[in-house]
């Protein structure tokens, strides 16, 4: 496994792979990998020659009184769990590395930053399509690895790579969650044991949803963020949203939509963040409206 | 010569260069073809296996009171244009096919953006950034080559690319002039026969400034725009700015700086835009501070 520090060995360590012709996909994370992101590696591994992982805690993305300090690390484990899914090259930049000076050049995405993580966290999305973007030029990935827990930033960077023709596909995976369904997160250790319990509600009333959905049981948007309100105001958790809304689009669905006569077809999400002490949880699911209205 | 109008055909094409192992060097442009054009490609095709062309009057970067919609256009000039440089392979997107949809992705340059033609043309830096950015992700050019006529455009890639990492090398030219001194533009077409002998006073200017520095007259910047304005004033011109900035920061000068005492190696640029009737041109000098100060 070859560990880059800098922009210099990886894009020599690229280039040589690219003479080679050999493809590449490409995992970004901030470390501290867990399943999900081990799931990313195993994915990029079966559908590319080689595959290229990041590790940077990008400060960009953060906001002044956000976890950008404690956020965790822990490059000796990220390193064996990088090796055991057979990653080829990790690149673990320096802050200084990645931005040598203050970057004058900011990216925006407008439309689907407007709600859910974009509206909490002002200026995260700006942080995650600069990182990105530098990442995708840094790597020049065929593929590229996104978790489906971070919907939103899934959408962003379609829309990104869209607009910008990046010579990139983004191949979204599925959310990885624990056995009782809490979604996979490095800020998961920050839960003490009652926060851990009580989180499970999240990914509980998700299914729950799901099913009353699956069951063709007629609901509107506002009986669904109902439904998951509720059983989230039974715990200590502190909402921070509950949503429903198009996806990929993230257009807003009307209150009193039935979403059981929605266009065939249609996509819509149901995305939540939740806060149990200073931890902020989010997760979220997906539908499809068909015959029935099915998680996908 | 390979003409496309896709996108689709312009990657394939330049897959099959890339996996012959063929560097590019990319010329971008809005068409109307003249000499200082045709010295990019004659530098591109120097230094790279082949050169790519774009033409492209691209909306994004022009304001709602500009010239976009009568901005020259002559296709079947530009091709020939493109041929006798020995162009390999000119890109010819439709509108449409640029933006198939309305891009939500905006990219803004801060600092260098904030003078000259930034403080005069709102929001034209962003349509250069947006449009530069795709085709550079589409045309994947090793050398891309600009003109120093359009000092701040070069200005403002060059912090993009590097503060995004983008993988090609920014190669600015010198800028062409008619043997009267007049900076080759597509806009000079525009010009009627008074507008045109009268123009000639935007390049006079600054050579007229340019001996006076370099037979080490001491003068602040506020004399070197003075004496540019009054030779200016001489003629129907309507001043849109002189100024004299850092170059490439674009930082102010002091006004009562003198030049003569600023550190040795030291650049900096004049730059001009002034109106004949509806036409707008553009013009600068560029200098660096050594013994005396010479144009660079």
């Amino acid at each position: 496994m070859n560990i880059c520090r800098t922009k210099q060995q990886l894009k020599l360590t690229i280039k040589k792979a690219k003479e080679q012709g050999q493809t590449i996909g490409f995992v970004p994370t901030m470390g501290y990998l867990h399943d999900g992101h081990a799931s990313l590696l195993r994915a990029a591994k079966e559908e590319n020659d080689i595959v290229v992982l990041s590790i940077f805690v990008n400060p960009m993305q953060f906001g002044p009184n956000e976890d950008l300090e404690k956020y965790p690390r822990d490059e000796e484990r990220d390193l064996a769990v990088a090796a055991s899914c057979h990653t080829d090259i990790v690149f673990i930049p320096s802050v200084e590395e990645m931005y040598p000076t203050k970057p004058l050049t900011s990216i925006k995405v407008a439309g689907v930053t407007e709600r859910l993580c974009g509206a909490s966290r002002p200026g995260h999305f700006d942080g995650v399509g600069l990182v990105v973007s530098k990442l995708f030029h840094l790597v020049e990935p065929k593929h590229a690895y996104f978790g489906m827990k971070d919907a939103q930033q899934v959408a962003v960077i379609e829309q990104m790579v869209n607009d910008l023709d990046m010579n990139v596909t983004i191949v979204p995976c599925p959310i990885v969650r624990e056995p009782d369904g809490l979604a996979l997160s490095s800020r998961n250790v920050y839960l003490n044991a009652n926060q851990r319990t009580e989180a499970t509600v999240l990914s509980q009333s998700l299914s729950e949803l799901a099913q009353s959905l699956k069951l063709n049981e007629v609901m509107t948007a506002a009986q669904c963020i109902e439904l998951i309100t509720n059983n989230i105001k039974q715990t200590t958790g502190e909402i921070d949203y509950v949503e429903l809304l198009e996806y990929p689009s993230l257009h807003p669905i009307a209150k009193g939509q039935r979403l059981q006569e929605l266009p065939s077809g249609q996509r819509f999400i149901v995305a939540l963040a939740v806060k149990y002490g200073s931890t902020r949880l989010i997760d979220n699911a997906l539908f499809q409206v068909e015959e029935v209205i099915e998680r996908v």
